[in-house]
């Protein structure tokens, strides 16, 4: 990491942020159809920026839902390339009303920027880009081939990109020697990490109907389903109080964790009480022959993400609701197939329905989980270019999160695979408040600029 | 029941509906605090019903929350008095989007009026005001005195007249031998019925929380329990699938079900599957040692109304969410008190609730259910009242809903209990599409005109 570097870094802060708050008031929720003008507009100020600030060839590549941001650097003749990943959309902002300030309008508190996106993924895109152009301005010229590929529908399925991905022209087009990735975390604000296994993710929407209106409690109850309660007792029967899914078959093709996976999994500094304080609670969950740094990386699990039927307003509404629905997902750990899970659960639950109700299980979205192979030399070259800012090597650590489409598209383009985030778990994405600090997106602006530094120098 | 009062009756059609429609077009619903104003409105309509239709003194009876509306009739001495109770009150119209017209517009479809309170309990108590408005208008005079009283809170507690009920001066002024309610169904629409029995209510609020905002179940899945699972398995270990409730103790205040009862209840003309075939359903539930008809009206019944947690929008949100909430009430049988079952299930959710996770069960409304003595004089001469209109014997029934207010006022009056509903099982009383059918509404009060007729001639 040069000082020059450095220098150009801390004397362009403020326009940095102003370029990084831009994107934040773009409300890109990809989950819902009202905000389909902000993806466009969102996709249209990331191809400007790669034109205006980078002077790459910049395209907005249509597609059946949202559109793709394409932009590559001029060609540097022999020297490797870099797929820069990143999304533009967000999550909703719900509950909004936990927001402590307006969720689409970042704001400055305690050295962190809160805004639904700061850290996922506008924070952390953006912070490759800065570095980009960083090593621009700084020594005129890149030492390496960079192609930027950014997608706005990673929170609900990345289908516009897994369709891209199937045509050999479109493939040719994102070709390239690594991608580099940051949607993950670093394990701790001084401590910098890379990802090097990520679970799948299977998300489904479960309806149970009963009597064609709902029913008065009174004159009904005791002698007709309820729908609320058969879908209680069949979601609860997916998990024991011991974290284990009791679906037949679901644990099949989990691979075992090796000892020396498990050794490698402890040496990151976790302190379950700290982090379980963190978020309000005092006692953890799961299954009990894995530690919680290993039910979250590199074990399965099953969550209900919301669950809705019947009266919820003010007072009571003595009522037998007509239907009640609830959203779930699995994590899964690499090995485990979506499709084989789909029909499993399916299978369990239709053995499990009660008479009197109907069901409708409707598949979300789904992907595998993966782990990169730790002897890639791009690997070694990304943690060098970490242990420069930082000070100390990299943890290679796997991580909960699901990101389905870069597990494809490492597949597709046959590339190796860099997961460098510069964020932390205590960022809250996805959850009202979600903020990035801002050491923390200046270090990744810094670690994005010497991980591309020594890839330069690094051979396949 | 007189020919010249049929004739009064048919020749006001027009006039009468038209009064009826006003009472339908305020939205007079308790359990929201926005119609605040609608219930003071409604009091007032009432109250000028009872003092310009009928020349009752009537009064508006200020009280800590909805008003109370009370009126009587000059004095007949020597004769007995009626206590008619009616409630102004109706059901929240949720979910608003099922219905096939506006729930606050009376919509004539078929020969039956379509809006929130058609039947429950504005159609059913006005009958009443317009058979007294009919005996005065063709006799001049009433054969016995009447007192009304309605309240504002039937669907969420009757607090209010509960609390009138305690001072002794009140108890005074709502004297009366026999008390007179429509609010309860008839059997079909050419079988008059009256019910001797109601069950009891309790009503609940759980809520579980876990951690102290929506987690990413990426990064959390498996390591932290989820309140919508908790709550999931919690509730649903309530009842078994064999109907039958599962705490503890829940039972032991059930007097059982004599052979006489059975047999007077399997007297109730009732087609299952035509009955499940009108609300959409091919299969019963409950308890198999009983029928239907006395799982609805003479066992206790278990349902959740309402259930809410986590993200219910569109699309899918992957968080493991904070909290999770659910409202239920347990339908009780005489003899069953609302405290003892209070006590039962906190000390049953206690001992069910998982490491991780707080819970918060409010008790949102209670009282137990009632049986009345077929002897009774009163009883007898409605029966023959109802006769004299149907041309046949009403069937004696016990009812599945709950009256609460109705129990405590006999207790505290010492007063006989008339329960004889004009509306049917299938006017969808508390859903979308509530409907009240015309004919059953004019029956309904040449029912109440012969009713009180005959209860004129009655001796305690």
């Amino acid at each position: 990491m040069t000082e020059l570097l450095k220098k150009y870094i801390r004397e362009h802060e403020q326009e940095i942020l102003n370029t990084w708050f831009e994107a934040l008031r773009i409300p890109s929720v990809s989950a819902k159809a009202e905000h389909k003008p902000d993806m466009r507009r969102m996709a249209e100020w990331l191809a400007d920026i790669l034109d205006r600030e980078l002077g790459f060839a910049a395209d907005i590549i249509e597609t059946e839902t949202n559109p793709l941001v394409f932009g590559q650097s001029p060609e540097v003749p022999g020297a490797p390339t870099v797929l820069i990943y990143g999304h533009y959309d967000v999550q909703p902002a719900d509950p909004v009303g936990q927001w402590r300030t307006p969720p689409f309008e970042p704001a400055v508190i305690d050295g962190k920027v809160f805004c639904r996106g700061a850290d996922d993924d506008k924070g952390q895109s953006l912070t490759h880009v800065f570095a980009v152009k960083s090593l621009l301005e700084t020594d005129g010229k890149l030492p390496l081939n960079i192609k930027f590929i950014f997608e706005g529908e990673e929170e609900v399925g990345s289908s516009a990109l897994s369709a891209f991905l199937e045509s050999e022209e479109n493939r040719r087009t994102l070709a390239a020697d690594v991608i580099l990735v940051s949607d993950t975390d670093k394990p701790a604000a001084d401590d910098p990490g890379i990802t090097y296994g990520l679970r799948g993710v299977v998300g489904y929407e479960l309806t149970l109907t009963g009597p064609n209106r709902d029913l008065h409690s009174g004159l009904y109850g005791g002698s007709v389903r309820n729908p609320v309660i058969a879908l209680c007792a069949m979601l609860s029967e997916i998990i024991g109080p011991d974290g284990k899914i009791r679906i037949p078959g679901f644990y099949d093709d989990v691979v075992p964790l090796s000892a020396l996976e498990r050794a490698e999994l402890a040496r990151r500094p976790f302190d379950e009480a700290e982090a379980l304080a963190a978020v309000g609670l005092d006692a953890s969950f799961g299954e009990p022959e894995f530690t919680v740094v290993e039910r979250r990386g590199a074990r399965p699990s099953f969550d209900i993400n919301g669950i809705t039927g019947g009266y919820q307003g003010e007072g009571g509404k003595t009522i037998i609701p007509a239907r009640a629905s609830a959203k779930f997902t699995f994590r899964l750990v690499p090995n485990q197939k979506p499709e084989t899970v789909t029909r499993a659960l399916e299978e369990f639950l239709r053995s499990r329905l009660p008479a009197g109700i109907k069901m409708d299980l409707v598949f979300q979205h789904g992907a595998g989980g993966m782990v990169i192979p730790l002897e890639s030399p791009f690997l070694q070259a990304a943690a060098r270019g970490l242990e420069s800012v930082y000070g100390k090597a990299p943890l290679f650590i796997r991580d909960g999160g699901s990101i389905p489409i870069v597990a494809q598209a490492k597949e597709r383009l046959g590339a190796d695979l860099i997961l460098a985030g510069a964020g932390l778990e205590e960022d809250g994405i996805h959850s009202p408040n979600e903020h990035f600090a801002l050491r923390d997106f200046f270090l990744g602006i810094e670690s994005s600029a010497a991980i591309l530094t020594e890839l330069a120098k690094a051979k396949r």
